[in-house]
């Protein structure tokens, strides 16, 4: 593994109500210097729920999103609150955006999202047994629901209206960990 | 679908040597207004490339990643040039940070990082039949590359340095690719 690169410096360049940039001066082991910026993250990061329902259909949501300025088919999603487990993360959204609870909750995996410019990590977690139970989120608008059968993973993989990497990622490793269940692997 | 909700202002209220970012004042069709914010991105978006060699090992890359603050593996990528097809991009990228040129250039599935607050698009592509051929980069220090078997993608989905969701999602549609193919299915 090479050696870091030494910072030499690091300030905040830009602070907006949701973003903050963070610029760094870096001296690779090489002798050379660059300046780097990345965008912070909170130190909780997020996480990403794969609820899976009683006939195995994974609900997903239909919302509003500013990047794309259209309304997108993801994953439930939300921020990690300070000194909140990830699963009882996973469950508080859960309840927030589709309205269930979840007694079986578990990690899939953490991932980044761009880590060569920014600081940021989802938890991808699988939620099943499944119950009504809702909890008042802070949503401008009620959040569609749209429960798909897990079987119909191709059709989901190339909807036009499902383009989030974290969301097409999630629903390929709760594939893989169903079929390890299933030919009683890795429970 | 819900009607669109109206874009009230829009303005830039940040902008770095990298980000840029807007703000914008909605409308939802109910009535509710709220500020978002989102990252810009350029139009044309990135490339992520996997590159698998005869003998269908994919070609990782090591590399420094500000974000994270220590030597990430992940898949080549890029920025896509104005007016460059996206295979080229793959294919420049790939001679850029690997060393090799492809003969055969094909797009999997484009995808956004996070588009309720971020506005980019990478597209995926697989990149097959290399050959050597270099040209320059433009990093610090030289990318290291590691041939990873595509049949060991098991260790590397729960590899502690392989993070990045978009090279995790690269790598599962490659191997749903391959599969396909071997099966006479979709080429």
């Amino acid at each position: 593994m090479p050696e870091k690169p030494r910072i030499l410096k690091r300030e905040l360049v830009a602070r907006t109500r949701v973003f903050r940039v963070e610029g760094l001066d870096l001296e690779f082991a090489n002798g050379e210097r660059r300046r780097y910026e990345r965008l912070l993250g909170g130190p909780d990061g997020a996480v990403l729920v794969v609820a899976l329902d009683a006939q195995e259909r994974v609900l997903m949501i239909r919302e509003y999103s500013a990047g794309s300025e259209r309304y997108e088919l993801a994953l439930p999603k939300g921020r990690v609150e300070p000194g909140e487990a990830l699963e009882a993360a996973a469950g508080r959204e859960l309840q927030e955006e589709v309205g269930r609870g979840a007694r079986d909750l578990r990690l899939l995996r953490s991932v980044s999202l761009a880590p060569g410019y920014i600081q940021h990590v989802t938890h991808i977690v699988l939620a099943r047994d499944l119950y009504p139970a809702r909890l008042p989120g802070d949503e401008p608008e009620p959040i569609l629901v749209e429960p798909w059968p897990l079987a119909r993973l191709d059709e989901l993989l190339t909807h036009p209206d499902l383009t989030e990497g974290r969301s097409l990622l999630a629903l390929l490793l709760a594939r893989r960990h169903l079929d390890r269940e299933t030919a009683g692997g890795v429970a």
